[in-house]
């Protein structure tokens, strides 16, 4: 199986769904300040999953980078984390227009757990099919901060359960978390 | 012909048509659990068919794995297959708002024909463009697979047409007859 | 500049071009035989617009196989194709709801006029930036069959002022003028 | 960090939001002459938008022409340019709909503000990634003219905010400026 075409797929699909996720952001009907201002909420929501699907393309970015082969269980590992991700624009628009409901908020929380999931069932996949020991797929650091950022993201859903507007906060630390180390692997 | 630009073409299109399937599944006005779970069959719906596009991707992956020489045939037997995968979304939606209904779901159940069928062509297609034995398109394996598939379609949109909702079953089960050999053609 | 991210920006325009075409075939809210039915008009004018947009892009795919170097007027002409290309959808819809209307039958007509341009313009860029004879764009044969194209669809916009319907029989011509020389062309 | 990963990422959300800008542009329910030219205003702001879209991919893909590495910095500064690029269809759209509005118009014109700073951060990214001089990145030509594009659309905001359809003029002037170098810079 060609790696480059499964990195093709991904960076398509990747790059639909982060360009779809502003099609929830339609702006009002009247051309008011007042319409614009009611906007902000969205908005604000809208960059926390445009600034979370970034980090997954980038971490997918480097996971894939020491990748040489690939077979079917990285396919559909890789396929798995697709799927979560199509939700992202649906469970974002939800949350956006109301981030002080419960339901919606509860459900923009939880979203983030299968790529926490998502991303070990990959790397073991990957690892797998190279043969190699562990360090042919993301990194043993890149590793714990992943379990890391697992157990901060359910903590978050229990938190989000009782005040909602946190599942907000929570993207934000997850962009957080996955963006200091990039500094030490940079190439 | 360049068969790098087929590829990439259809990896595109395909990267849309699963993403938009989605686009279908929005999330309710009102902010509440009981409006969430009036979604769960939508949700199955999208699902399975996101599965359904997902395997159809594999299979072309696989196939033109083996590929060398590409011919208008091939190009056009290609176009077909796209332009059936481009009803899925509207198909999907349509089923998944109302699974007891007989006219979406024998639509849905006959949506998963035209890919059997669709496969078959390509397959000749390919064949006769690189010039070799019946090796070098899929395998007589994956041909006899296929074959088994369309029977069971067949048998399939006689029963939802009785019965609705065994038109999910049988996406289901197109996936599962489709995954299980995979393991054996693994690289 | 480089020809092959060219390619692969025409390549993701046109998959998406040829995907959202199927947005906006939206199948009824009634899960009915008869509300289906109603669907066949704007479903006999997406396929001839499908096989419309697969024709440009095979066509768009042959002129490019022959290209070596590409520059800024290359890329101009590109853009001018695209853009063209990214009004079918609108076109189609409107002229899909009602195929008797006459404003969106003429402008259904009329949109096929830029890409007998497009396609003239952007030969003759292919042709400069590659300073080579007339023999490495599209053949002669192709300017020729271009040139008919163009003819044709004059006509077609006059009698489809008179008779709304032959719009859609214009598509399927213009596809067959296209289709018939492939088959000499092949290697 | 590979470039071309980079390329095709920005390319698939490039392609996506240049298409999903004409989403937007519905045609209207009733067929005629009257309905059709009522689309006029929100066609010409669609076309400035297109070709604001083309330049900047015009424009990156000549500074992309130069680079050699990229760095978790160029991929960052990437996505930032692919942030802003994705708010244009939702602004597009508002402003369209009513070019004598000051909110939407002052919006409009304020969206092409990010293009001349994150150029200015992406070519300083690409410059460190190549430890290279300055002449790595875009030419100092090109720096200089995007510095005037920057005082010019500050002008702009100013003026539209008096003069709403003003903005659709900057759209055009920034296409303009862009444009001119191409033909010195052209291999």
């Amino acid at each position: 199986m060609s790696k480059s075409r499964i990195e093709a797929f991904t960076d398509g699909v990747v790059a639909i769904i982060i360009t779809i996720l502003v099609l929830d952001l339609k702006l009002p009907e009247q051309h008011t300040w007042a319409a614009l201002w009611q906007m902000r909420m969205p908005f604000v929501v809208y960059v926390a999953s445009f600034l979370m699907i970034a980090e997954i393309w980038n971490f997918h970015h480097q996971m894939f980078a020491a990748v040489e082969k690939t077979d079917a269980h990285v396919l559909w590992a890789n396929m798995n984390l697709l799927f979560w991700m199509s939700l992202i624009p649906a469970v974002t628009a939800w949350y956006g227009t109301d981030i002080f409901a419960r339901p919606s908020a509860v459900l923009y929380a939880l979203i983030v757990l299968p790529f926490n999931i998502s991303f070990i069932i990959l790397n073991h996949a990957v690892q797998h099919a190279n043969q190699l020991s562990t360090k042919e797929g993301i990194s043993a650091d890149s590793e714990r901060r992943n379990q890391w950022s697992l157990i901060i993201n359910v903590l978050v859903i229990i938190i989000t359960f009782f005040f909602p507007p946190f599942a907000l906060l929570s993207m934000v630390l997850n962009v957080i978390i996955w963006l200091i180390p990039l500094r030490r692997v940079r190439r």
